[in-house]
């Protein structure tokens, strides 16, 4: 799979695999199964704690051991009670269901022991789903799907785990009332851009937004081996988001635009990879790059978590980075800017629903 | 169509039209389609001003430009969200969405700029759909369907347009959940008065209620030209609201008998007219007309609106009427007498709706 | 019908007619017909007043006069409002609906006047239907079925009903919202006592909880006269609910242990009855029997119904019985015990429903 670099297109699929080739995603309600997707930020689950998180429809719990993260089914083999709704862990390796006390070890699911009933036939018999998990760069990665794992790298957009990134441990975590294709159309949309055009972020930058938005083919997407349209998928041709026309004789346009009232003027690449990430680069500064993902939770809802990365060179470089990601682009970018796109996509979903 | 002035039978239709009189009403959950509805009164839109209103479950946004009133669907074409829900007017007579800057003039509905895209092909080749709109006597109505519109004339109360009538421009409107015909079924229903017998209103006027009902037909209709049952529905004979009764040897009456503790003693005329008018004459003092409307919004909710109506000869009269119908009148009805309907019609609906 | 009183089964069923003795429960999602079900206790219903209550999906309107408690269908023939919106009663032995004055008699449903319309042809005609209701042990119960009703006996957990027995006039009525066979099968799990292992109620008692759970016949029925699954259910074997396992190589007991740091070891014998009766006996303390009822009232509530019931065999000791009670006991289990019950009935809700 190659990365574009580039506005041209570099990768022609067989005509034949693409006359559909948007199939897919149109019946991927509940997300695209067989990937891996970010579930939270690392310090959201310290050593010995346990969480619970709807992924992909799934009730999935999350349980820290040994500073390695397990991930099991969250609901007892026995009356199908939530785990997560009372979390208990008499030890280090199990979480016991607060029912019965049915007792599974969260590295595989086994239930190892039923306290209420030591003798219980189903005890060593008896085993919960699993999820492979991995953690990198602050966030806790989940693979949802039948398959084997293939490798997390394929699920995240370029860049991401590259060594001298830096990703800021401290994003957003939502759940938006909307399903999450709304959210990544709404993302990959160029001209969205307009509804943020008063928001404080570009007032505080004083920035004109030249949109870079591309294919990598005519449809698209890049495929993978098979011809599936798996892996990218970005926006085809140049255009602008420094907007200017005419309504009525009346001039509206972008408050800032380049040489008029503004010299911070640069190409925005925006890009969308599977199975629901974002990239923007570079958001919100110069430098800065921005990852959004939509993780579908069920048909009418979507974890909506936010963060950043930049490279760094040092120690110091690093440090300063998270202070100014906390002190000042957090909130700008989050409660200023993101929570337009949030409106909108829970305006469609009403629409959508019907 | 004529106007009843009396209790007799006025108009007869042929019989075999009349088979299934009330099929068409039955199929009404949402409302009768091609017919005029008062949305909102004039004050409510100030010039320039834009509001959003479901009306027969259609979503339907009202701009006013240079007085005048216009109705254009309240989707966006491009992405489906309510233009209401964010409205944005950056000239006179259009409205902007908010999501993409898609531009349309309100007075025809065309597409006439994308504000992200000056050079989309669309403009000026779509549009959203239109509605009549017309405004009389200090209300906005609009007509809802695919045929020409017929004269407003034809779907109000008889009187309501009459040169020498002053109409309070500052009535109720009020959302209320249930379908619409429960509320015009209990406002053309005699005897519901009862709910109100202990009313601050009846006790302010210590007033007897004989009321009124007769029909025009033997069916309580009035068709058009065609024998369809279109017009004017009213009740049949002479009932009295001024109950007496006894049960198990205790008396049960109204509070005001006529000749017993009250002179105010007379004759309520109640009228319901196509397509969800109530006319009440008089109310709530002798020389005032109530005009209610029971406006289908969802299939599960109406609008409710009530106004009063008085024949006057000058600017003093006029001033003096709507300075008793703020003052005094318009709180005695609305909130101490109309609530109890609203209560029936709720209470109705948790029943129907099975 | 044997009653119970040791381990070994005494009921041996015909084989074939207990082929598949679950069945009528899996599908008695809204209860089962034609029984006997507590709907409150008496003190909640003074002389003259009435109320509303869903049993079995039927909403039923109970009012006291002279003292008995009578049940008519809380519908009117009319319109089909529910009368307890707002009752209204102008004699004795009478409901009126508050929104036309259809007047029904409370003893047996017959609509006797109509205040609206006294010469209304519908008077004497039609009737409300009519439950039959007992009132026994300061609470009242109404049978809920198209048959003849059967000895209210039949439908009651053995005991209560015992002259000797006194039962506490003021236990706790709760609507809990799962379906109520959730709430029967927690209750009668010997192991669920689990979730209480940390309760007030347990640290005040200091008690170790031996458990009797035993089958009356193989498959835990008591059987009528033609074989069908009716009567009594219990628990088989015996099993203790003092718990102690190894979970990792770290013990997990019960707090209180018999022998080592408590010495109230009794054994508490738990059994459900139908309808939807559970008795524990003896609970809270040794003497007190726990009465609870979990009585459908749609297909996703029930109302539970607990109250305590005890031997007493002079005046002073049911003061005594009923003030500590009050005091003391209702709260403790109550408050600090049974809503763990409900914790875990509503978790079961939400994977059931599905």
């Amino acid at each position: 799979m190659a990365e574009s670099t580039g506005d041209e297109a570099q990768f022609e699929g067989d005509a034949g695999t693409l006359r559909r080739p948007w199939q897919a995603y149109y019946e991927a309600t509940l997300g695209f199964r067989n990937h891996w997707y970010p579930v939270f930020f690392s310090r959201a689950l310290a050593e010995g704690e346990s969480r619970g998180q709807m992924v992909l429809g799934e009730n999935i719990l999350f349980k820290r051991v040994d500073g390695r993260v397990y991930a099991i089914e969250d609901r007892c083999a026995h009356r199908g009670v939530k785990l997560s709704v009372r979390p208990e862990c008499h030890t280090k390796n199990t979480i016991s269901c607060w029912y019965h006390g049915f007792t599974y070890d969260v590295r595989d699911g086994k239930l190892i022991a039923i306290i209420t009933d030591p003798e219980g036939t189903l005890v060593g018999r008896i085993r919960l789903k699993t999820y492979p998990v991995e953690e990198k760069k602050n966030m806790v990665f989940v693979f949802v799907g039948d398959d084997e794992p293939q490798d997390l790298a394929l699920d995240l957009q370029p860049g991401f785990l590259d060594d001298d990134i830096a990703i800021f441990p401290d994003g957003e975590h939502d759940v938006v009332n909307s399903n999450w294709r709304l959210a990544a159309e709404n993302g990959v949309d160029a001209s969205h851009i307009y509804i943020h055009r008063n928001s404080a972020l570009i007032n505080v930058a004083k920035r004109a937004l030249p949109l870079a938005t591309y294919f990598l083919t005519r449809d698209g997407m890049v495929q993978d081996q098979d011809g599936a349209p798996k892996g990218v998928i970005k926006g085809a041709g140049q255009r602008t988001a420094v907007w200017e026309t005419e309504i009525e004789g009346v001039k509206i346009g972008s408050q800032y635009q380049p040489g008029v009232n503004t010299d911070q003027v640069y190409r925005t690449d925006t890009s969308l990879w599977m199975p629901c990430g974002l990239k923007v680069d570079p958001c919100p500064r110069p430098g800065d790059i921005q990852f959004e993902w939509y993780v579908p939770r069920d048909e009418g809802s979507h974890y909506y978590i936010v963060t950043w990365g930049k490279r760094v060179s040092s120690e110091a470089d690093k440090t300063q980075f998270y202070h100014e990601m906390s002190s000042v682009w957090k909130e700008l970018v989050v409660d200023k800017f993101n929570n337009e796109d949030v409106i909108a996509r829970e305006a469609m979903e009403s629409f959508y629903a019907e």
